[in-house]
């Protein structure tokens, strides 16, 4: 065993649908070591956390570990109970869920959040907690607006402390099904460079958001701009990507989540988080961007430390 | 051959996508037989047209025939070139496509229709301008919005005997992708009876027309429906269902095509047609429903009569 493990003292885990990704970091949350494997939650079914765990750390002291992610889901390792928003990262911390593996590793999954609201029946995440309170230690002075791009792209309410709200849009699942599965298949390209440079996106985002466009009054045009115009299916990506993209800052607009005056961060994987940007650039809003594994550690280590794990 | 086809006039065909549908005519336009085939214009893959007409009518009189829908497109019969709004009746019928076939019967098409807008660039139609010639028929002082519900639904305004805009809205496949191929499969039944009686139904439609939650803020809550409160599938199928035709009627209310005043006319099939009709119960607009098939035949005798076909 490395010398260096000798300072170990936590494992990080951040264990989604597709990946498992495990840290060995030191009391101060710095990264002695890394692993990952394919076991995601999704891939298990349900079954073998356990043996996928132990595998993927075997090489590793047996210092205690906190999860984060789809890994406290049903079909998880076990069901971490969701804490309500408003919360601080402390109360998270204190909803964590502990137990020990068969070899008595000390054990912990940090719960996902759920809002009730009876204008649209609530809402639940499960990983981008994490995330938030990543950045809330990072930024412990951040008054804002979060976004945490992806196939069911998040936005939190941070204020204070405090994630008081958050809302989810199916935006990336959407935009794959409209670009690969709908008629508009046929008028766009398989992947594209460049969508956030593209000026067809940025006429999307105006459309959508400066100029109100409706999403679904919208998105039959990638087709006409073929048919009529022929548009290239490089543009029509970006557009459609403009549509859809917009379409989800107008409707967080339009749920009172975003105003002039708020900060913007956006947390996420560089292509996606440089669209959104570019995005929040034509709509008149400034954003920041944050790297998203960065904010999983800093998050893990928190709430880590406020439940004394380490 | 029949005596009754002494009579017989002209064939009328509504050509499509999935089905080609003929009807044999006397002069009054009234139905003296019918026939139809599963050689719609996406089967053919763009070659036979003349084979798959000639075989569907062989037992009819060699009369004129006239035909609407995809047969007019790029992989129909031959194209169509479209005609602009504002466009009527007898401008559409000038700009009939006329041809002969090998046995010098007279064919003719039906043009679509195409809208060109610096707003949104622009929108086509090919098959339901001859339905909405029906309506005006059926209706000759009809002034006000005419519904066609469906994979791609349509919506037009009809004034003082003119088509003068409409749009399009992929409602239809944007809802099949969302309850088959999302995530939001897992929280919705394969089918359900009666979505249009369906107290969720309502609810979706009432939020997403009178209260404004945009389409996608809304979308994720059919899971969180089902994951924190038990919804069934029946009912969520329901409400999917809602917070689609509902965003539709709320779109095209942002865009102008609706107003308290104008009159409404649903044409289509029975299913669909009620839940529209539903919709727009809960948003507080009367709207009557029309048979769909009915009007495309109205609608081929008046573009054949003001062209001198019969």
């Amino acid at each position: 065993m490395p010398a260096a493990f000798a300072n170990a003292a936590l494992i990080a885990v951040d264990w989604g649908t597709t990946r498992c990704r495990a840290m060995l970091l030191d009391m101060d949350g710095a990264i002695l070591a890394e692993a990952d494997s394919a076991d995601g939650i999704g891939a298990l079914g349900g079954v073998g956390h356990e043996e996928a765990f132990n595998t993927l750390v075997a090489a590793w002291p047996k210092v205690p570990a906190i999860m984060a992610g789809m890994v406290g889901s049903r079909q998880g390792w076990h069901e971490a109970a969701y804490v309500s928003v408003p919360t601080s990262p402390d109360r998270l911390a204190d909803g964590l869920l502990k137990f020990q593996t068969a070899d008595h590793r000390p054990m912990a999954i940090v719960p996902g959040l759920v809002l009730r609201s009876e204008a649209r029946d609530g809402d639940v995440i499960r990983g981008e907690e994490t995330q938030l309170v990543g950045l809330m230690e990072e930024e412990p002075d951040f008054n804002g607006i979060a976004i945490l791009p992806g196939t069911h792209s998040k936005w939190a309410a941070i204020e204070n402390g405090t994630i008081t709200t958050f809302q989810t849009f199916l935006t990336g699942e959407v935009f794959e099904l409209l670009a690969r599965k709908s008629l508009l298949r046929h008028s766009v390209a398989e992947d594209s460079d460049d969508i956030a440079g593209s000026a067809d996106f940025a006429l999307a985002v105006r459309r959508s958001v400066l100029e109100g466009l409706p999403f679904l009054a919208a998105i039959f045009s990638v087709r006409v701009r073929q048919l009529l115009d022929g548009v290239s299916g490089d543009d029509n990506l970006a557009y459609l990507s403009g549509l859809v993209i917009g379409g989800e800052i107008a409707a967080a607009r339009q749920v009172g989540l975003l105003d002039s005056d708020r900060p913007i961060r956006i947390i996420g994987s560089r292509t996606l988080a440089r669209s959104y940007h570019a995005a929040f650039g034509v709509a008149g809003h400034a954003a920041e961007t944050r790297d998203g594994g960065a904010l999983v550690r800093r998050g893990l280590v928190r709430i880590a430390r406020a439940n004394g794990l380490i």
